[in-house]
C-alpha cells in the first residue's frame, strides 16, 4: 500500500479509523490498576452520562460490538419461544448470522419494506397466536435507526410503533448502530426518539462513528435489566479492562463530539446525493436522511469505480449499490468520485445509444 | 480517588493498563480507511506472525476476549452431543458462567486436581461411552497454560496428554489466557509445547500481558476451522475495525515484548514469593511457576492489607488469597506490601499467643 | 361427555383415535422382554419395511411426534450458521413454537404462497449470501406433503425444487405429517415423490392417519444420517420401549392399511367439497386435494355450526375456516354438516337480505 | 426368535412390556373424537389424580419419555446461567447425552457417591459464587429416586436436601423414573417423600413399571410452571393424541396397580439378592431397596450367563454388573438364573484353584 488515500472509499462507516479525540481519552485513562469487568471509575462515570442523556432510570451495559449489542438485549427481554418481528433488510435479520436464533432461541420474523423501515399495518402479518403455545410468542419489534437503508423514523413514527408494541404487551428494540446519524438528521435529542418515544431496549453504537469497539446495551426501563449481568457474560461479552470501552463513551459525548461527527457524515452523504441526481442514467433509490446514498449503476460502471474507490453491492439483481460517508469523508473526495461517475456513466450511455 | 498508586494491587493482572508499546501501535495503524472485518494489511500481518510462530499449518481468528477464544475454539471442534474434560480449577468449568455449555451445547466434565494440573490418570473417570448414544461423546481435553493455580505443564506433560486424547480420537485444547508467563517460565518458544507438543487449539491470550483487548483463536492443524468463521460471526465476536486487535498483536511480538513483560511479572512474583516465605505464619499453597501467589492468611491480617493492596480470596473455607503480579508491578510495591504483611502477621501472632 | 358422537368434528385429523388393526399390532408385540431402544426384531423389521418402501439406502429413527421429527431432521443437516427456507404457512414456521430455532439454532426464512406450494422463484428472495460469514447459509428448502393448505405436490414440482435445491447445495426437506393422504391424492407410490423426486430428507407421519404416537425421520441418502442416533437422544425423543412405535409402522403397512384410511379421509373431504360449493355464500379457498376444505363463512354460522361439530378458525381477517376430515369420518356426519350449515346460510342470508 | 422366553432377562425393567390393564385402557379410550394436545377428558381426569396425590397445588405435565421429563422439568426452573447439582451416577450426567446442557443450556456439576445419594455436606464444593456474574448460579439439586444404584432416599434425607436447596434460594428436583419402586420400598405414600419433604419438580415415571410410554413433569408449587405449556411445546414434547398418554396414568393409578407391580419388582429384587449372597465368590456392592441389585462377577462367568440371560455391565474396571427385575420377572427365572451363577462360579472358583 503506498499511501493511506488509496483505500478511502464508500464502503462502510466502519472502514473508517478512531477519531483523534478517542485516541486521546484512551491514553489518559491508561495508567495505574483499576478493578476489572467495570467497577472502575471511568465505567462509573460513563453509565452517569448515560443516564443523564437517556433518563434516571437506564441501565448501560457495553459490550464489545453491535451484534453483541443487539443479540443480547434481545436475549434479556424474551424467552426462547417469543418472536422478534423486524423489517427484511434489518442488521438482525441479514447481517448476524442467525445470531439472534442461535443464542436467543428465539424465532425471527420479517416483513418486506421499501425504505427499511417498518410500519404498524405491516406488522399484522405475525401479530397472532399469542397465549398459543403451538405458535412462538410476539414479543419484540425491532427498528434501526438510522435504518439500513439511510432512512431515519421520526420521533412520531417510532412512538406510534412503540404504543403499538405496549398495547400488545410487547417490547420495542431499537438497533442503534447509527444512532448519531438519525439524532442530526432529525435535529433531536437521542432521548426524544427512545426513552421519550417509547423505546425499551436500544443498541447505542459509536464505532461506525469513529470509536475503535465497544456498544452499549441500554435497557430504557432499568427493571428490564434484572438479569443481565449473567446475560452478558454467558454472553462472552464482558470486557475485563472495560475502563477502554467507557473511556471512549466519555470522549464520545465531551463537547458533543459525537454530534460533529455524525453531522460531518450526513453532510457528506448530502453532497454526494446532490451531486449524483445530476448525473445522467443514475438513479438514486431511497431517501437520503442519514450516511447513506443507494444507486442504480450499470455494472460495468460500479466495477471501475470500485477500483479507486470501494464501495458494495447492494441488490445485483437490479443492481443497486451502497454508498457510505463516514466522520473522515472529505469533499475532495466526494468531488472525485462524482466527477469519475460523471465521465464513466457518459461513456456508458454513449456507447449504448451509438 | 487521590491518585492512580492508591488503586494498585495484586487482584489481577487483567487492573493494569495496556504497554505504551502497544498504544503507539494502536495510533500508528489508525490513518486512513481499511476494509472491515479483518480483511486488512494488519490482520495479514499479525495472521503471518502468527504462522511463523506456531507453524505453516496454523489458522489464527482474533476474537474481543478470553471467554470467548475458549468458548468459540471448543464450539469449533465439538458437536453439541460431546464433552470436554477439564480440571475443576480451570476457567471454563469455574469463571464463564456457563458459557461453554450455552453456546457449544457441550457437556464440561471435571476433575479435581491439587494444582490445576491434569494427568491421564485423572482422566479414566470420564473415559466411557465411547459410541453410545446414551452418553455425551468424551472429545476435547481442556489445559490451561500457565493454570488457574499458577503452575505449568512441561512440554512433556502436553505432549503425553495430547497423545492420550489422540489415541481416544479426541482432541488437546489449551486456554492460555495467561501463556507468555507460561513460556518464560519454561525458557521454551510457544510452539515447544503447543503445536510441538501436539496441542489442537489454541486461546492465545495477550490482555493479561500489556494488551488492551483481543484474543487469538489458534487452530494448530489449519483443517479443524474450515467452518470457524461462521462461528465466530454468529458468537458475537467478529470485530469490525479488526485491524485494532491487529495491531495490538504486532506489537506484541515484536522485539519480543510478550516475553519482556512476561518475564518482569514472574520475576515479581517469584520476590513475592521469597519474601513471603520468609513471614512467620503464612503458608503458600501451590508451586510459584507463573505469575500468582497462593497463600493461607488469617481473613483479619488480610482485610487489613487489602485496604492497601487489593487482592482477591481464592478459597474461603481454608482463607486462601491469590496474589498476582503484572507486568506493571514495581519491586517497590512488593517490598511495601511484605513489609505491611510482616507488620500485621507479627502482630496477629502476638495477640494470637498472649 | 353423554357419547362420543358430540365430540366427533372437523377440528382435525389427530382427533380420531387408532385404528382397531394398530391396536392389534400393539397388543401383538407385547408379549416378553425385547431389549429397549430399538435393538429389537420388530423395530429391525419395521426399518426394513422402510427401505422397502423408500430404497436401500434410507435410515429411518423413529421418534414420538411431528414435531421432533421435523426438527431433528433438519438439526441433523444443519448447522446453527444455516438457514431453512419454507411456506409462511408451514407448520415450522407456524406451530412449532420456534422449535426449529431453539434445538437446530437456525434461521427459518419464510415466503408467502398462494396456496401453501413453494416454487422456485418464490426462494430468490433468500438466495443470496453464500459464503458471506454476516450471513445464515441457505441450506435447507422444506416443503410440506400435502401442505398445511390441502394441496398436494406433483413429483415433477418436488423435483424442480430438489433440483434447485442441489444446483445450490442445498438439500429438500418434506414435512410428511400427512404424506398417505398426499399420495393417495396423487395416485403414486411414496418413492416416486420423495426418493425419486430427490428428496433429502423426510418427516414420515401416522399419527394424523390412524397411529397413536410415533413418526420417522427417514433420511433417503444414508450419509446425511451418520451422527442422528446421538441428535435423537440428546433430542429427548430416543423412546425406550421403541418396539410399540415399531409395531405400529409394521400395521399401518400391512395390507395397504394406510393407503386405505388415506382414501378414505380424502374421499369424504371431496364430499364435503363437493357439498359445500352448492351452498350458497360459502366461499372454498383452496383446491382440496388432500382432506383438508377451507371455507369462508360468516362468523355467526361458525359459531353456531361449532357447537355441534368443533372446527378450529383458520385465519380471523377473512373469516377462513379449515374443515378436516379423517379416517373415520363418516358420509352421515358429512350429510348433517352439510344440511346444517346449509340451513344456517340461508337463514343467514335471509336476515341480511331482508 | 423361537419364543419370548429366550429374551427374557435382567438388563433393565424397560424391555418389559406393558401391563394389560394398562392396554386395555388404551382400549378403552379409543373412540371417537377428543380434541389433540391435552384438551379432553381423560387428561383432564389424569390431571385431576395427580392433584389427589401430590396436593392441590401440582401442576402436571405430560411428555413422552423421561428424558424429556428431566431435561424440560429442569429448564422450567433454570435460567441457562444456572447450574444443576447432582450425583455422578445419576441419569442427567450419565445418560441423557448433554440434553440438560443442550436444552436448558444450564451447567451440571456432579459429586460422587458411594450409592448414588446426595447428602449435603458433598454439594459443599459447589455452592459459591452465588450473585457473582462470572459463575453459573447453583440453582436445583437433582435426586433420582430411587437412585440408579438401587438405594432410595428416606423422606428424611430428601426433606434434609430439600431444606438445605430452599435456604441457599435453590430447589430440588427429583427424577423419579423408579419413584414407584422407591414408595413401595419405604412403605409411604408418594406425598410423603415428595410434595411433603419439600420437593419442587418431579419426573413421575411410570414407563419402567408396566406402561408404554408417557412421562409426568409434576411441579409441586403450581407458580412454578407458569410457562411450562411454551417449553413443553418448544420442547418436541406436546403430544397430540393425548389422551393415550392420560389413559395410561389413569389406569396406572387404579386398583393401586403401580403399586402391585413395584412391589412385585422389588421382591423380586429381594428373592435374587438372597440368592446371590449364598453364591461364594460373588459380592453384592450395593443395599438392595428397590428393583436392581449390582454384583462383581468374573468376566467370563458374567459372559456365559448373558447368554441367556442378558444385563449389563456397569463398571468394566472393576467387573461390576447390574441385575435388574421388573413387573414380569417370575421367581422361576430367578431360580434358573442363581442355579446357573451357581454352577458358573463353582466351575470358575474350581478352575481356579487348581
Amino acid at each position: 500500500m503506498n499511501s493511506e488515500r488509496e483505500v478511502k472509499g464508500f464502503a462502510s462507516d466502519n472502514n473508517s479509523g478512531v477519531h483523534p479525540e478517542i485516541m486521546n481519552q484512551l491514553l489518559s485513562v491508561n495508567s495505574g490498576h483499576v478493578l476489572g469487568y467495570g467497577s472502575d471509575i471511568y465505567t462509573e462515570e460513563a453509565e452517569k452520562i448515560f443516564r443523564q442523556i437517556f433518563g434516571k432510570d437506564t441501565k448501560v451495559y457495553f459490550v464489545f460490538n453491535g451484534t453483541a449489542a443487539n443479540v443480547l438485549g434481545i436475549t434479556g427481554v424474551t424467552n426462547s419461544w417469543d418472536s422478534v418481528i423486524t423489517a427484511f433488510t434489518s442488521h438482525i435479520e441479514q447481517d448476524e448470522c442467525g445470531a439472534v436464533e442461535k443464542f436467543a432461541g428465539c424465532k425471527v420474523l420479517s416483513v418486506d419494506t421499501s425504505d427499511g423501515k417498518l410500519t404498524t399495518s405491516m406488522l399484522e402479518k405475525h401479530m397472532h397466536g399469542f397465549g398459543f403455545e403451538h405458535h412462538s410468542q410476539p414479543k419484540v419489534i425491532s427498528v434501526t435507526q438510522a435504518t439500513e437503508m439511510g432512512t431515519v423514523y421520526s420521533p412520531e413514527e417510532i412512538k406510534e410503533l412503540a404504543d403499538y408494541a405496549h398495547s400488545k404487551g410487547m417490547l420495542l428494540h431499537m438497533d442503534g448502530a447509527r444512532i448519531a446519524n438519525a439524532a442530526v438528521s432529525l435535529g433531536c435529542s437521542f432521548r426524544e426518539f427512545t426513552t421519550d418515544a417509547g423505546v425499551d431496549v436500544l443498541s447505542f453504537g459509536g464505532t461506525k462513528n469513529g470509536m475503535m469497539y465497544g456498544e452499549a446495551v441500554c435497557f430504557l426501563k432499568a427493571r428490564l435489566s434484572s438479569e443481565f449481568k449473567y446475560i452478558r457474560k454467558q454472553g462472552m461479552q464482558l470486557a475485563s479492562k472495560m475502563r477502554f470501552i467507557a473511556a471512549q463513551y466519555i470522549a464520545y459525548f465531551k463537547n458533543n463530539l459525537w454530534h460533529n461527527l455524525a453531522s460531518h457524515s450526513n453532510k457528506m452523504a448530502q453532497i454526494l446525493y446532490q451531486k449524483i441526481i445530476k448525473i445522467d442514467g443514475v438513479k438514486v433509490t431511497q431517501p437520503v436522511q442519514a450516511n447513506g446514498v443507494f444507486v442504480i449503476l450499470p455494472p460495468e460502471v460500479a466495477s471501475r469505480l470500485q477500483k479507486k474507490y470501494f464501495f458494495y453491492t447492494w441488490n445485483e439483481t437490479i443492481n443497486e449499490y451502497r454508498l457510505m460517508t463516514s466522520w473522515d469523508t472529505t469533499p475532495e473526495e466526494i468531488f472525485d468520485f462524482t466527477e469519475l461517475l460523471k465521465q464513466e456513466m457518459s461513456k456508458f450511455l454513449r456507447t449504448k445509444n451509438v
